[in-house]
């Protein structure tokens, strides 16, 4: 038995609408309750994230780290990684998830050579199997951390370094071993240097021909190993590159097209990269259900207002409602899909606490969002909207024209004589301040029983 | 009587909760209902903006308009501005509103003179008085268009050339007296081109000197005729000139204490503006509200994705619980302000209904963002958190910062042998996850009431 | 021999340095001057815009038209366009262009019905057809406005509504066969309102499919009547509508793979929408010069702190040079791509010679960057950085992984037992700094000639 | 005689055009050749940063730095400290500049207590004190880091805390006294972590007391010691913060008036701040101008596609035109500015010879600009446009508007009864088009000379 990380914490059991003040407990989040057919827990499929809970030490360009932490007292780079995975696991259990995701460099620190790293990691990593035997913990996904050494200054598998491709690979095929030892159900590439800080001097097909050939190589080697897991890509637009290659949902999908991957790969979407692109985050969602090619989800959220990735627990109920839509459409979120908190607390809610508070806003509000989603699609209330709008599809020349068999000169003899206000009248209002004060009144009645 | 032009509405009344579906009805706005020491139609003061309700064609810079209207079939200019009013006031009625606003420009044609544009005016005027004296309807405020026309390429007041400026003072020097004859309780300026394309030929100085003279001549002529409103400034950082002088309500606060306006003139807020300044709305009435400048809001919303003004009718509760909070700090919206829906349907909802579920989901939101900011208010939420979080300076060391008597030599004393570890242990988390979580709970809880 | 519209203007002709201010004469675009292998004419083909050159009066979002045109006087619409034509005319010959461009509303006024409306079009065309035969003016590409129009409020091949999209086919029909006559190289799409205002109430998928099946029967058209035009779509992200489906370069060859397109369709890039979507102009060329769908290029420039549209005649260059960078690398802008000036004067520049100002400073602005883009490759400045850059995978492990005989566990092997500060040292500096100071030099040395 | 650090560098001299290839030497900047009537090195007045050029690791949110510097095997943070000032005193001397800038803990490391971080930096302050007098290096300014320490995790001066105010008084004291001692031309306060992170928590209003409290304790007590530096203020509008209180020029302008600080402040302006802000940097720059409150610059360029702040050496020749165009209007910086290089490498080009050519890029392109400014300024370009746009107002009523002795009345009498057409021609074409040419004349015409 370890000590005791988290003190002062208890579980965080459901407790409904009791009190105005936030406490240590959920409001709308019941994760046994059912709920369009399924389980809370299994629509929303929760994760801790290793490196934003656990390693975050609340740095930014301007500043060190505020953060305290009750493992801080640990000074041992491989002491410090043992505890840490002690303190996570109290946590997972306190909070109440099923899943969590980590970077290989979230667990341990690196070594003077490859291998080295490697026997420092799987060091770390018997300590988590031995936890998941008792706990049944679940990896929603593991990762491989390709950008932060300053050996990947310019990239990982799209450096213009040889070497550091090399490497990148070697890491990467410990990462994917370590992947399927804990069982991790989908395995992500956010490629955050695979970009280019200026165009004059990147060669960007050159570096894209090698990022596709490294992927081919990743599932082969997947394969080789036996590592069933969903391969995803997380698309960012920039920062810290100039330009990011996954810049957003539909650049990614070409690339993956373009290269064959799209029928191993499918899209991590987080919401803050979705603003950064100049997309909202529903919008990325969508754009990966309609391709079939919705993996799973990071859930934060940004401020539109800020040109940078600041990775805030989600706490507007706008867009988890926007999402959960998009995801009740779909089914799930993806075959294995799961919602990752890639958020951290702000520098000024440093304390360990506030890691709590973070994780219960953002699953209350997922668990919300999810909720007046499910109360929408019950009731019909999108879908007839969208049903009546493009109705005048479903018969007629309309119909010719979705199956195909209309041809434009059949269509110029529809309207080569009809007068201007006749066509105008076909056009309708879509009462869209209708719809928002609607979804207002969801919002708030779904959530108040 | 005239003929009705809003056919198929009957008056807009308080429904409280009834159904999810929008209906025409109010759900959280109950004019009369005291709340937090007024009724709630005294702390909102609605008005109706005539430029977006009745000019409005939504056109835009790629399109026609597709406005349908119920006087669109008058031809004649003034027959069309004559039968507007009408209209109009029917609209007041059915809505429940007891302000509207208007630019000169929006009542009445231009003739070739001034003299014959000034008479068009003054038949349309008659026409509102003679409604105002039925009703009871009062102007929140008036304002003069100088921007559409041509001659104002280059501003009114800020225009290079001495003929336009002089046209521009012959302009509002009516506005005024119209002003004068409707009762507006204020009067705003919004300088549409009030700034410059280019910094290469603009003399920026001459320019701001010639407008704050523009203002003072304006506010004599004021006093002169005994027009009693308060003077207006409102900020807009660009579009459709590349900056405007007013680019926010510190730049505009900032101009009037330069010119020794700041005693007659404050500022008027719309959240639009505020977003394209890269502030939120919230921001801006701070800004104001703590300067004692604020004078009256223009409510409206924008998307933060998009670069331009869109005018949205407000609908995010959590922007009109933000604006609310501060204007409830306030006491009121200013010492004659309201709000006044400077909005407009989308392209897409372009039926006449669309103007009563813009207006209703925009009033509603409004109440609603009221009755959560009361809420908070009156559990002392906000006021206890930051009471505590500044109460270092209410004894001790703090309070003779405060009071000014500390100085730096007394403050070195303090601090000079302090170890770091005990300076650390004064800072305190701020817990703002469990801050916006608990703005959730008020947000849903106040609401379902 | 009709009256001559541009009055005291003479023939634009090559006069090189002679003086620093600006005159009717272009100091960098000397047409036959053979450069990089070809004639500055061939290399630049430069178009003028009917739509911003000869329709447009400078209205904005606040304000009404300030342009004065020599062909003000006509009222008639169709004897205004027919005056037009003459203008333009005079106005290619006068500015030594040999290509313009045109949408089918530029050029007659709308019927009653589509069959008035395409009379009227075809008598334009005839006239049109007249003067080419006389001058040998091309026509680089057409198109068809399919976004003013209120019945396109909801797009044209993406609207909701059969009948729109029944009426948008038939009037691209007409297009194709005007198309053929007037003998256009290209055809382009910019899907101005093809896209969504909000994705609550649209079907992402349908419309995409509804309009993929449109250029289909584009092609089909085309090819049934013999008009041998490449086909080319214009990315936008947003504006007009909130989000535009063909939002970048990406995006849109992502949908012309998707939906089988990609043989018959390439890419007109535009600067100021670059920008927009986040890009640079550069990396948009870019990515359309690697996946080999660089069809054409819209010469204008944005400016990237303002957040809409407004096609500013290039002036800037470091966006010219970054431009023809590209288009030297391809070998051209496109199998029969040209610089089309999607630009307009401000609306203080609102005289008729500011359309000749603007296409000097255009076209010579595009010219010097030519001139420097073809002085950097002969000397092999950027090839010779790059071909280094990546050098390390033209022998070795790198040619291995370049040519797919690598796989992980080879590549482990060459690593694995490496020390860190080996690998820190295999990364280079890239010397970004002197690389910008390198094409400063480029930049004054070369056009100083 | 101490080590030489920056090996394979010999002195920085001006050697005019010789090859477009950039090499260690200047091709505009001739220190001591006049121009405008001063020498380029009293117009310009460079200045290094010791933050960006000795103590940047090229660190960024998602990586370790990979700054190569020749002081690396320095491992005690006193003797690196000390290294340090070797190397910054050979570089001085390498590049040819005659100030340098710096904050207290760019210097030397903290201690336990401030009495220990006090000793600490007057160790390596003795030393460059020193290193003064042999070299005559003259400090531009000093300022304090009140940002980086968790300490100041909410502000120094702002701080909610009263014991973190009272140290970063008793620090910034210290610092003065630093100051004084190095003979410090200027100080300057960028209030990193002055502002908010949220709006819900913050006391605006006492949180901008106590800063103007602070200003003004500082002012006091330099008088008191003697230390006569002209006091600057910073603006950046956010980052590390949501939002800064020194948010832009004008803001700043309107805070010292407020608390009567205008007397003893000015401002101190950064390109990248500006473009954050929504500005460019010769807007910032007339603004302060125009207010006769242009101190000094840090000159660095941003990226306008990027939100963040990426300090790039200044390379983008419109940008130094723009600024040297306001400084030669002003006649100077400011009373004692000077262009300090607030600008790092990128990460990607991390090796000790890309601080020299990062200043020397930087330096061409201010002193490129200031040769362009002065160009114009000789011909009377620029004022010649603007005083013939604004002639209207040198006679007539348009003098009577600029000497204060119109009124409406006088106006309204012009223009009553003046046709419309009349009107419009007072307005003139600013042909814009041909100025931006003109530039581009200017440009390329003076650097070739
Ligand atoms: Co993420
Ligand atoms: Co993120
Ligand atoms: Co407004
Ligand atoms: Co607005
Ligand atoms: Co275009
Ligand atoms: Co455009
Ligand atoms: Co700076
Ligand atoms: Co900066």
């Amino acid at each position: 038995m370890t000590e005791e990380y988290w003190k002062g914490i208890n579980k965080i059991e459901y407790i409904g609408h009791q009190d105005k003040k936030s406490q240590l407990g959920f409001q709308y989040y019941n994760p046994d309750e059912v709920i369009g057919g399924k389980k809370m827990r299994d629509w929303l499929r929760f994760s801790v994230a290793y490196w934003h809970t656990f390693d975050q030490r609340l740095v930014d360009n301007f500043g060190d780290g505020t953060a305290q932490r009750p493992y801080d007292k640990y000074t041992d780079p491989m002491d410090l990684a043992l505890a840490k995975v002690d303190a996570a696991f109290e946590f997972y259990d306190k909070l109440g998830v099923d899943f969590f995701c980590f970077h290989d460099r979230d667990l341990a620190p690196e070594g003077n050579t490859l291998r080295e790293t490697n026997a420092n990691l799987d060091k770390v990593v018997d300590k988590i199997v031995e936890y998941q035997k008792t706990t049944g913990m679940k990896v929603l996904w593991n990762t491989s951390n390709m950008f932060s050494n300053p050996r990947f200054v310019n990239g990982a598998a799209t450096s213009p370094s040889a070497e550091v491709y090399t490497y990148a690979a070697a890491q990467i095929k410990h990462s994917l071993e370590i992947g399927k030892r804990v069982g991790s159900e989908n395995y992500v590439f956010w490629g955050g240097r695979e970009g280019y800080e200026s165009l004059w001097n990147t060669d960007m097909k050159r570096e894209q021909d090698h990022i596709a050939k490294f992927f081919h190589m990743v599932k082969d080697y997947a394969n080789e190993i036996g590592f069933d897991a969903q391969f995803l890509l997380e698309p960012k637009p920039k920062e810290p590159t100039t330009h990011q290659y996954d810049f957003d949902a539909a650049t990614t999908i070409a690339f993956m097209k373009e290269y064959d991957l799209d029928k191993d790969f499918k899209l991590n979407l987080e919401g803050n990269h979705a603003n950064l692109a100049g997309h909202t985050y529903q919008h990325e969602i969508r754009v990966a259900r309609i391709a079939d090619m919705l993996g799973s989800l990071d859930a934060n959220q940004g401020d539109k207002l800020i040109g940078w990735d600041i990775d805030e627990f989600p706490s507007n109920l706008y867009e988890t409602i926007a999402a959960m839509t998009e995801v009740v459409e779909n089914g799930s979120i993806g075959p294995r899909g799961g919602l990752n908190f890639d958020s951290k607390p702000r520098r000024s809610s440093f304390e360990a606490d506030d890691l709590f508070y973070g994780h219960i806003v953002g699953m209350d509000s997922f668990a919300a969002g999810l909720r007046v989603a499910v109360a929408m699609k019950e009731d019909g209330f999108l879908d007839d909207l969208v049903k009546e709008r493009y109705s005048s599809f479903d018969s007629g020349i309309g119909a010719e024209i979705d199956n195909g068999t209309a041809d434009m000169a059949a269509l110029e003899k529809q309207v080569l004589d009809m007068p201007q206000s006749e066509l105008i009248t076909s056009t309708h209002s879509d009462h869209l301040e209708q719809i928002k004060d609607t979804i207002n009144h969801y919002m708030i009645e779904t959530l108040s029983k």
